[in-house]
């Protein structure tokens, strides 16, 4: 068992440094970004004054000269709709989830402490009999204090990175009109902004937690650890709220604006004479951008704290090796480097001149941070780890090498990789799958929905081989551990993973204020094409995010088993059995809520849009303002509205189960909703993805077969929107937020494990 | 341990009595049927001379006396040319099937025979290691045979059940003309000779069976129900190419024919001009009843033998009592006793009228049986079973009393009537749900889809939460036998079941009779209402299958459990969680092939559809006669090319699991596989059936709502009918396939157990 190379104070350096260098990096992006001017203030006249003539004039087609005046007003203009739009949305939101929040807060405390009758005393520790550990309420209230840390971390995420995004968009917009590598890069920057904000963030908070908390509990680990379980928590229960809310929001507006506008009333995407144009551009900051970075924050959060409590009853706990105790930390430290010196291939080493090399550039961004972070884990895992130690396994300690940990990292990551090419391969239209369902179309939308979701069902096999051979590599290799560090490999690097995600919806915005500021075709084309490759990068994220949140919520599930001292989950018996077939049902149940809330959302939508379309003269023609705010508030108030029962579907399932029916059946609930919602994810968001890109194929005409299709307005062109509208909950809604459903749910009923394992399963105790 | 009334002699007396009472019910059924008359070669001119005069009278809307000789003719004519097709069809598929079952009879022979290297030495028992056991070479010659028994039993119910529906629809068609009440009297009626045929022929062969194997087996009671567990194999696997086969045959015909006929050229479904027609109705019979026919035999044969096989190492088969080790093959008897006095209810002692009867007619049958049966199944644990006996649970033995197992046959039976409640709540037009859907259409095809989506995933609750009670209920009271009873308690009342779910595509096809033979209006609406209903109780039945096959697989996965001799199947091992989350994936991967076949063989029908109209001067004009012939032998083709990629992966799973990765990463497999694939099958046969009734729903018109959304050819009209091709693949191939791919790989893993355990997981051995 030799020492490890890394000295303790090294590493309580290191963690810090490397998440200040984060933030830094974030903020000379930022500043590089802002470099773009858009300040009506000084160039145009007061917005206020003449806003009806400005809209009146978005319909006129006009060729812009670089340093147009007016058009930097518009832009400006429609940004700060935008902006506005989704700060309040996001403050209404955060109103309701607050008091959830300190609901759920006070809920945690009274559970946790009732474990042992509120006492104040200290207890034997589980693991090791001979010591004592701090009395179970000190647990109850360093976990509420660290669910409300990991929460408002997770709020301040999301909204930062709205912020970020609604910065961004319409200096990508006037960017495109000095080319498209500029966009890309103004698109590309901002996302980074918010790549390297939240993960150094969330690191940052973590570590700022764990050593605060070490002033009281001093040498007890296991406690420690147990009670940083909450930040988890905290974390992904406001990122279900985000996720849902969000994507209920932005899906509602999205279905409703494309019902009437492009089916019935033939005006383009974007149009700036469709009511819902605005709820639809302020939908992808909140769903897309704040949902999903609360999403990813959850996930690294949850992947830490999963892998901390199962390291604290470790050797490395044990022995009170803080070096090896902060390995996942340190991962997290190193990723952050390597995104960054990422980052720089894209924006700063190579340049970007014409449409073709926006999607390779992305994809570079993948392999480039992969193959860097396995250099990164090889040495961290040489110098951080000693040679050998041992890990807890169910009951038994497991000797691990610090090259076998290397692996369990090292898989997670390439797993990650393998799952975002394959996700590439079944959503982008430069492939076959793609062609093959914008093919389809020439035979109605019927048979576009069957070959979509067909196309969904299939991309979920390798995805599925490539996570169960990343979870049985590094289980054999090192138990649980092993599981949390491989979902922490393929979360490490979060931060390049998140810049091309937030990338998409920045270059949806961008376009659609090119639509309705009326610049010309030539602008339009090139956001397109920078969307067409944010739809794919939107669908690689999702990937990642699925399958991290699969690796996540199965190293939870075992820490939870550890924590409530089962020693096994056995199929065979009916308590286990009920459980996982109840589990698997769940996703399903949560599916109908979401899809039927994004589908009534719509309808009331549609009928807005259309009534104003009747009511309001000279709305078509484009001389009068559409009433925007009442599609706003429709939206906002559907999503606040229905966030509610699926939410409580989720939060409420792990207590009642666990309190009723006991850990064993709650660890069968785990782990069916594990399996059998990792597969609606991912079918569900590439199907979505799929049918999204169909579409643009066949817009786009950019080969003989996709002209064939075409152009917009022609038959298998209806067909091809159909499919996208279907897509859209599907892809935005629905299946992402069935990440946090098996993440929320393993990490809640880790945090309840003490209370389920002392007074849980009262029904089978009455009978 | 009181001795059982019921006397081994009565017992080996009463269940063949009942099987062949059942079969000459089914034939007095039959000859209530054939005395409509339709025989054109008495009463009209010669059907072969002037074919081609006879269909272009076709167009003639004509109101028709009640013996109009003409109107015999063509429905006899049509009739007959389905029957061709549908045997033609049956006839090929039964060519690779034969080749297939060739091969895998072999393979069985060679995996179980190889155990013990076909040695023909006695071995010791595995359960009583005093006594001496037949060899293994037994085993696999009467696996061998057993499975060729199943085999041909599945594909002669399947051919029979053909037949008869095919004989029975244009008698319907006929009796349409005298009143709703007779056209119905006539359908149920050829659907209860389709079930009572199938369930007694099913109790018989397996009863004959299971006395000539103990000509040899003698005492070994173990090796002897081991033997006859080959049958159920033989059963399941002719069903899975049925269902998959048949499958994409209808629904490639039915999705090819709506979309250029309804969509495009805007005529009628069934009309005789469309060159699918004749396709679309023979796939109703070979896949929606020979299908169906052969699912459900497999269930009931798969049910049996796990209970049996269970049974044979309790106290039944260790003491040799006869009477309780028969205690399977009496339910099916009861239930064939009391399906036949349910089935009067509707033919004889009540008389229907109006349409609005139908409906609530069917659901009766539902309820009357499932009460006769409960009381049936109390008299005979009491009269059949010792007061005491004790069964096997995974190494430990279980006390269970008469009572208990007198629950867990009657919470199945009561679990399938609530599968079958909820069903019929989200699939028939009466209630919400349906109505919700038929309103979305309003906004277009997307949130019909959406709407539909969420529905299909909704449905899934209940049933998944009465498949989870009644699992732990039988599981607590009698271990694994406790499920195998249970799910025998559910298909007890098969033949009721059966009744109505073949009631449906005999209504379907009389109503394209009366279509294509030109019938009065009235006629056509008759058949509609008729048809209408027997959509519902199509889903219905999809539900008992689906449920049942959810009992099934679990009791043959705990006997194929027993069987390998492993004592827990623990989630928290990587070998059985891989297992778990690739086996979740199963159904998906099954699903993209079955959907994509539906959808590239649809959309080869189009094209010839669209040719024909296009290329055939006078054929939209009803002058010239289309060509059938090529349309059948698209779906033909179609459907038998495409039934080998997902056919293999269902049977080479377990082959290739099994022998790679052993016994317990295949148990993860079984239960993965399970517990996704139930919600799956349950949402995608609901969805379907909802979307094919809100379209029904709007065209009826039969309220103020639905009227405001009609009539044909209406916008929302045009959505619902979108929804509905979608839902077809979904309702009538992947998703009853999917009951297929659960069952089967549980009883092929059963079959091959001896071998996995001897010497399977290669792969793990060697690293």
């Amino acid at each position: 068992m030799g020492a490890a190379i890394l000295t303790d104070l090294l590493t309580e350096i290191l963690i810090p440094v490397a998440a200040v260098v984060g933030i830094g990096f974030a903020l000379i992006q930022w500043g590089l970004v802002s470099r773009v001017k858009l300040s009506p203030e000084k160039q145009g006249p007061p917005a206020g004054s003449n806003n009806k003539n400005d809209y009146s004039d978005y319909l006129i087609e006009e060729e812009e000269g670089l340093n147009d005046h007016n058009i930097v007003v518009k832009c400006a203009d429609i940004q700060r709709a935008i902006s506005e739009g989704a700060t309040s949305f996001l403050f209404t939101e955060y109103q309701y989830v607050g008091i959830f929040m300190v609901a759920f807060a006070i809920l945690v405390f009274l559970f946790l402490g009732s474990v042992e009758g509120f006492s104040t005393k200290s207890q034997p520790c589980t693991y090791s009999k001979d010591k004592y550990c701090k009395p179970a309420l000190a647990n109850a209230i360093f976990s509420t204090v660290s669910f409300l840390l990991g929460a408002i971390t997770s709020l301040v995420s999301g909204f930062l990175g709205m912020k970020i995004a609604t910065y961004a968009n319409a200096r990508t917009t006037l960017e495109a009109r000095k080319g498209v590598g500029k966009a890309f890069i103004t698109a590309f920057r901002s996302g980074a902004v918010m790549g390297f904000l939240l993960a150094a963030n969330g690191l940052l908070v973590l570590y700022i937690a764990i050593n605060l908390f070490k002033l009281y509990y001093g040498d007890d680990w296991e406690g420690l650890f147990e009670a940083i379980t909450g930040y988890g928590l905290g974390g992904s229960s406001m990122a279900l709220f985000g996720r849902v809310g969000g994507g209920i929001y932005t899906k509602a507006a999205d279905v409703g604006a494309d019902l009437v506008g492009k089916v019935e009333r033939n005006i383009p995407e974007d149009d700036p004479r469709n009511p819902a144009v605005i709820a639809d551009n302020v939908g992808d900051n909140v769903g897309d951008i704040a949902g999903m970075g609360s999403d990813l924050f959850g996930s690294y959060a949850e992947s830490s704290c999963a892998a901390l409590v199962v390291a604290s009853i470790s050797s490395f706990g044990i022995n009170h090796d803080l070096t090896g105790m902060c390995y996942p930390l340190l991962i997290s430290s190193v990723g952050i480097i390597v995104c960054l010196i990422t980052t720089l291939f894209a924006t700063d080493f190579f340049e970007i001149k014409i449409v073709k090399e926006i999607e390779p550039a992305l994809k570079k961004q993948l392999i480039i941070s992969t193959f860097l972070m396995t250099v990164g884990i090889a040495i961290l895992s040489w110098i951080a780890l000693p040679s050998t130690f041992t890990i807890f396994n169910f009951g038994v300690q497991k000797q691990v090498r610090n090259w076998q940990l290397f692996f369990c990292v090292a898989i997670g990551l390439w797993a990650g990789l393998v799952i975002g090419f394959v996700t590439e391969y079944f959503t982008s239209n430069a492939y076959g799958p793609v062609q093959d369902v914008a093919d389809s179309c020439r035979t109605g939308a019927a048979t576009n929905v069957i070959f979509g979701l067909a196309l969904g069902y299939k991309s979920v096999i390798i995805p599925i081989f490539a996570i169960a051979v990343s979870i049985f590599v590094s289980f054999s290799l090192a138990a649980m551990y092993g599981i949390a560090v491989a979902a922490l490999g393929m979360l490490s690097t979060i931060a390049t993973g998140l810049a091309i995600d937030a990338y998409g919806p920045i270059s949806d915005n961008a376009g659609g204020i090119a639509e309705m500021a009326g610049m010309s075709h030539r602008i339009r084309e090139r956001t397109d094409a920078l969307d067409a490759a944010g739809n794919t990068t939107a669908a690689i994220g999702k990937g990642f995010a699925i399958g991290s949140a699969a690796l996540v919520s199965l190293a939870l599930f075992g820490a939870f088993v550890s924590r409530a001292a089962i020693s096994t989950v056995d199929v065979l018996t009916p308590k286990v059995f009920i459980g996982l077939i109840v589990g698997a049902m769940l996703p399903y149940w949560f599916s109908a809520m979401t899809m039927k809330s994004v589908g009534s959302a719509a309808l009331k939508m549609v009928e807005e849009v259309r009534r104003q379309f009747n009511s309001i003269p000279g709305l078509l023609e484009g001389t009068v303002r559409p009433d925007y705010a009442t599609c706003v508030k429709i939206s906002t108030d559907a999503s606040i509205r229905e966030m509610i029962p699926p939410g409580a579907l989720v939060m409420l399932t792990p207590l009642i189960v666990g309190t009723f029916f006991g850990v064993e059946t709650l660890s069968g609930v785990l782990a069916g909703a594990l399996v059998s919602g990792v597969q609606i994810a991912i079918s569900a968001s590439n199907t979505g993805g799929a049918w999204d890109n169909a579409k643009k194929y066949i817009e786009a005409g950019a080969s003989e077969h996709a002209r064939t299709l075409g152009p917009k307005g022609s038959e298998p062109h209806k067909a091809a929107v159909i499919g996208d509208t279907i897509g859209d909950p599907l892809k935005d809604t629905s299946g992402p937020s069935l990440n946090i459903l098996i993440k929320l749910m393993a990490v809640e009923s880790l945090v309840f494990a003490p209370f389920f394992a002392a007074h849980g399963g009262i029904l089978f105790k009455i009978f």
